[in-house]
């Protein structure tokens, strides 16, 4: 599968991912009302304004983007029915060729674990037939608990081509709270490092491994360690634009090859016709404003790999 | 709510949880084949075996036990159909009067475990009006992310009045992989149980914090010293029975006062017609089984207890 997405990476010249994180707050007021006016004002009429609201993002850049990033979370606040839009969205994207990688920070003991990655990755057997639940081409898998919680998701990787994203240094302000913490001198973040490496190792697809890791935009000098660190491990950097990473702080992620990172946008991108350079375009052209956004941050950041 | 959870163990006297994990595999024959006429080998099909199986075991047990813990990996495996048998389950639960505790280990950054936190715990608001998403009493947080995850659910915990178990020391082979990696000398499992504990005063129910913590049963010394490190934080203990924990190393996860912990079992329970103990019940008494097996259990932990 990483082998799929650098393709995809290489063919549109453009290392970056889509964060679908639909706040409803982001969805402009004519496509809430239009939604609640069918639905209500309810759980159904929320799914379907964040549902409409992706459509018409992913019709408007999917053809300049190897991948989006839905974050389930924000679905999943809508109950069952934002669960739905999850799944609608998924399945949207990749009708129209995009990569998907779900951000669902899963991660269990092994059983459950073994559960997710089934769910979200892989097939489930139910008596004689075998179905897929969410059917991500990524997940991002939580670390905390260990090799036994990773296993499992190695497991569906290998049998479906299929891969995961392991948390290694997050992007938020709080992070370093656990994850910088010192043993023996070395953070706790760049162990998980090593052992995300080790783990890859046996998803080997092409140059890189199917198994990477998310370290945030917000910390470039590690960012710097942990891609010598690991070399064959792709990266997926949030926290680019509105979390505060800029693109010159982003170019110690990739490798010499100009590969090995994947920066993510959500808000900048999905919510660009609220911010001063964009709202030219107006509410109405919310998905235009979305598409320069992209155009743009395609520009900033392959310029900055350019001048290192 | 940990008031609530307290006045339900002591009145039943049973510091214990049902974890109602259901793997289609658990599941008898009988029931499965029901389902499966009515809705064909499908992802319906399975979501039905696993409703009917949970609502048979919950109408047997309901009477002896304060809550039940449903992991909802095993339900988010058959995708949406499984989503709706986790929410049936939760309703139905709450129906017959049980805390229900989402094992659901979220954990992100902070917009994003608020959406976590509100479609689990909280309500969202859809233009004028508020729901609730899948609305359990309890939800387990991943702390890898720092307070910047877990602070989200603190607000909600305090308006409306619900709780949540960090995850500390966790039950499996691996935990110990990052968890007891030492940090000045203490591993990491005390340190982020130093800050559950923390976290927990801005969140005080009574003479327990609404912020409780997850210690697995296979770890007893470690349990120990947490016990003394956070005396008022729930302790929630998964890995009694089919993962080795016994009676007798739980002891110490109590205060003196005799509370402070609930012990979780869920194959144990769950499964109990297919061990050779309550074989002779039958795999359509399933139920009968079960409620022996919780019996059994709270024999077996309070006998324990009162040895001490």
């Amino acid at each position: 599968m990483i082998r799929r997405l650098i393709n995809k990476i290489e063919t549109l010249q453009a290392p970056i991912v889509v964060g679908l994180d639909p706040m409803l707050s982001y969805v402009p007021e004519q496509i809430q009302k239009q939604a609640f006016e069918e639905y209500g004002e309810t759980l159904e009429g929320a799914a379907e304004a964040i549902w409409q609201f992706n459509k018409k993002i992913v019709d408007a850049v999917y053809d300049l983007i190897p991948a989006v990033k839905p974050q389930i979370a924000m679905y999943e606040q809508f109950g069952i029915e934002g669960m739905k839009a999850f799944q609608k969205t998924v399945d949207y994207c990749k009708s129209k060729d995009l990569i998907v990688i779900g951000d669902v920070k899963r991660g269990d003991i092994g059983s459950t674990s073994e559960a997710y990655a089934v769910g979200h990755l892989g097939t489930v057997q139910v008596g004689s037939k075998s179905y897929t639940g969410f059917n991500e081409d990524f997940a991002t898998v939580n670390p905390y608990l260990g090799s036994d919680g990773i296993k499992p998701f190695l497991k569906v990787c290998k049998e479906c081509d299929k891969g995961i994203f392991v948390l290694v240094k997050t992007s938020n302000p709080s992070s370093g709270e656990f994850q910088d913490q010192l043993i023996n001198g070395t953070p706790l973040y760049e162990l998980v490092g090593r052992k995300v490496a080790e783990w890859g190792e046996e998803c080997m697809d092409g140059a890189y491994s199917n198994v990477g890791c998310v370290v945030g935009a917000t910390y470039p000098e590690m960012g710097k360690v942990l891609r010598t660190l690991m070399p064959k491990t792709y990266i997926l950097v949030p926290g680019y634009g509105a979390q505060g990473g800029k693109a010159e702080d982003l170019v110690h992620y990739f490798n010499a090859d100009g590969l090995g990172a994947i920066v993510n946008s959500s808000r900048g991108i999905i919510a660009a016709y609220k911010q001063e350079q964009y709202q030219h375009f107006g509410s109405e052209n919310f998905a235009d404003a979305s598409r320069q956004a992209v155009l743009d941050m395609k520009e900033d950041i392959n310029s900055a790999i350019a001048r290192r």
